[in-house]
């Protein structure tokens, strides 16, 4: 079979799937016939069967003899999802422990099973062509460039950001983009810029450490809100917390947030930030994993719904084609004059030669289809996981479904010390990010957030299989 | 004449002119016979001779017919240095323009005079060996460093470093040292971990206005110390605005400070030490110019002095090699774990492959050669600019001497409006940097900070000239 023909298959798998995850298709509804679909998708007769039996190996359909294929009742396809969090209501100052430094220093560390951090693998990001076009801009644009970069960073990178955001309906000009070092410079030069030390600012809970460690940094308090793992934030949910509570700034994600893998529906955003327009409320989002849709659309961005001005949008490349690089950007009109006094204080400008090779690798084209084979990737990873955890975890384990991202939420039946499990799991050579790093208020003891950042193999399984015992014994001693 | 030989005559002329900046030489004194020199450096005569007219035509030394050569009397051979600052006594909240965001625009426009941002240029850093250690890197190991590196830095860059320390008596492990975005990140972070918001930092004054940038962004307030162009902060003025503020850290500079170029004495660095220790005050050092001194030895960082711990040392690779690269390092045992913990949530981490890149530059050797050829170059660009000032500004015109760095201190004789002659200067293709930009207290409107990061050439030349011009009419009309 051509790459091209594998490729096909593995597309039509993934779009009847964002349909079932999507609702389109409900659990025990009829699939469109592999007649049908093959004519639909302009697809051989074959390539359906290919698609509709690789469903059926991750039990996303199952076949009825005589009748057709239907979607498979998600009670036999997989674990149930962890239900909505439920924080406590009040803003508390982060403090929080070295376990996320710690977790960074086990990624660093290839002996170790990589299901820690959310940092995709090398084999699956195939940045080779990145690196020649660096290293053609070393050769021969080295002298150019040995300067300290505009402000802003490289024109011609935030020209293919900005026109890449038109496809989303996010309209930008390159003058309202500037490029950071990685979607952590961004978030804490778009707090710095709407709030004071002291502030509360409203949080997905539970919430990526590295944002938790922000706040911290910037001696702002966290407001953790309830958050469902299918819908995130709920609008009226966050109306009374606005209304018990100063909130200086919201930090949501555009999509498939971390831990948690929750998107909020459109009509959801567009009521929340009608919400804080009225109340003046500035809002910071979180885009890092907006590009690893597995439905057809990538959920829209809070900035392309806004009209206000008010919301400051932070992405980069880490998550979908080089971590290594350290090249994010934010984006606001409104506050980019105070954004770029920040970043002057911080880091003045970032290396120029990794910024000019990604404008030359995005402007050369073949992005888009990088991110359509990564999202193939890290959906098949994610659903091997999510089975291998119903096989070996202990019973009532919950697991995150999310359509996007490659990280799964994974609730234990039981109390548990996560600590004392993560030093059982290290000793194995297998690390995982213990649910208490998620937190500000040291809640989620019981949970853990696996990567699903490498293609799926039998060391994997091994390991998500012992990670399961070791849980199950956590488990029945708690 | 061979590249070697050129460069022979050329590194013999910039030893004996550091006798004379040393002061081993005064003005007036009899230089060395061609004879003794040439026999005590060991080169040939014939070198001898062309490293002495060479001096002559910098005006460093005169030759007197049937007797030989004499230093040149400092009164005809440049102009005389500003007198030392004397800031008002009191700590002040920053607030800074947008003069430092401006200057770095137009130092990113090739149109312009390059006198404003202290960035060396290109063909002085001559970086190519650099770049094809970077273009390797990405060829052949761009997948194993496509991953988030371990927190504190590439381990073979570090080690690198620590290497070098030693040998100016500096015992640094490579595990005291992590890597940042240049050297205003290792200044932010040294800030952050030994401050909190509303403290008082003592800085020089003038100085640089990127660090008063960090301090507004920082929340902190700054004392500006009197500081002497030539010997930096008096240990007795220090004492005496320690007993009158409540001073939480200092900031100060190894050797050839920004804009001054003034370098304490050991003995004044070790005076210094003892009073912070005494008083458990902090020590930020800011060494990025330490390497580039035209006297025999680099100055002694405080931090190889310090016994305490206190002193947190900040440096980087953009002045020596490679502003585009932004690798910068900060060290500190004692503050480590802090720093990680505030990088964490500033940057995360930065690229990985210009740090393999300066490993490997640095492993194979050849950067002392670099820095002996880039020091020769400053040190004639700027002995030729103060000519050219002394010539073309208005009388009166002081300016600073310093014996490493490649900026130069400009005092106008007169009150002039920095913004007006900016304006008037860039109308004519030429950027400098007003004084203003350099104090907290709107100090220095009659002063300005030229650079001499370029090769000398005779656009420069006309450029200084017509900025004397300007300068004059500037101060005749004020």
């Amino acid at each position: 079979m051509t790459r091209d023909a594998a490729h096909r298959y593995e597309e039509l798998a993934g779009f009847v799937a964002g349909l079932v995850d999507a609702g389109t298709l409900d659990p025990g509804d009829r699939a469109p016939s592999l007649r049908r679909i093959a004519r639909e998708q302009r697809v051989s007769l074959a390539t359906a069967i290919q698609a509709y039996r690789l469903l059926e190996d991750r039990g996303v359909l199952e076949a009825r003899p005589q009748s057709g294929f239907y979607v498979a009742r998600r009670t036999t396809a997989g674990p149930e999802q962890p239900a909505a969090s439920a924080p406590a209501r009040r803003a508390r100052e982060v403090s929080v422990s070295s376990l996320a430094l710690e977790l960074l220093e086990y990624a660093a560390d290839p002996r170790l099973a990589p299901l820690g951090c959310a940092i995709p693998g090398a084999e699956v990001l195939r940045a080779e062509r990145l690196d020649r076009c660096l290293a053609r801009a070393a050769r021969t644009r080295g002298a150019e460039h040995n300067v300290y970069t505009a402000p802003r960073g490289d024109p011609a990178l935030r020209q293919e950001l900005a026109r890449r955001a038109l496809r989303w309906g996010q309209a930008l000009a390159p003058d309202d983009i500037a490029i950071t070092c990685g979607c952590t410079e961004a978030l804490a030069l778009a707090l710095k810029c709407v709030t004071s030390p002291g502030d509360t600012v409203a949080i997905e809970s539970p919430t990526y450490f590295g944002l938790l460690q922000v706040l911290e940094a910037q001696g702002l308090k966290a407001l953790e809100l309830p958050t469902d793992p299918s819908t995130g934030i709920d609008p009226a949910a966050l109306e009374r917390a606005l209304d018990s509570h100063p909130v200086r700034a919201c930090l949501f994600a555009s999509g498939f947030s971390n831990p948690l893998g929750a998107t909020m529906p459109e009509a959801a955003k567009r009521a929340i930030l009608a919400l804080l327009a009225e109340r003046r409320i500035d809002l910071v989002e979180d885009d890092i994993y907006g590009d690893i849709h597995f439905t057809e659309e990538r959920p829209v961005p809070f900035m392309a719904l806004d009209r206000t001005g008010r919301t400051i949008y932070c992405s980069s490349f880490s998550k979908t084609l080089a971590p290594g690089y350290r090249v994010g950007w934010i984006a606001s009109r409104r506050y980019m004059p105070a954004i770029l006094r920040e970043k002057f204080a911080l880091t003045l400008c970032g290396p120029a030669l990794p910024q000019t090779a990604l404008a030359e690798f995005l402007s050369s084209g073949g992005y888009d289809s990088h991110l359509r084979r990564i999202r193939r990737t890290f959906r098949d990873t994610m659903e091997r996981m999510r089975q291998a955890i119903a096989a070996s975890f202990p019973p009532g384990t919950r697991v995150s479904r999310p359509a996007g991202g490659f990280v799964l939420w994974v609730e234990l039946p039981g109390p548990v010390d996560g600590r004392q499990l993560l030093s059982e799991a290290l000793a194995e050579g297998i690390c995982f990010a213990p649910g208490e790093a998620f937190s500000a208020s040291g809640r989620f003891t019981n949970c853990m957030r696996l990567s699903c950042g490498n293609p799926w193999n039998e060391r994997l399984a091994r390991d998500v299989a012992a990670l399961g015992a070791l849980a199950a014994r956590a488990c029945g001693a708690g």
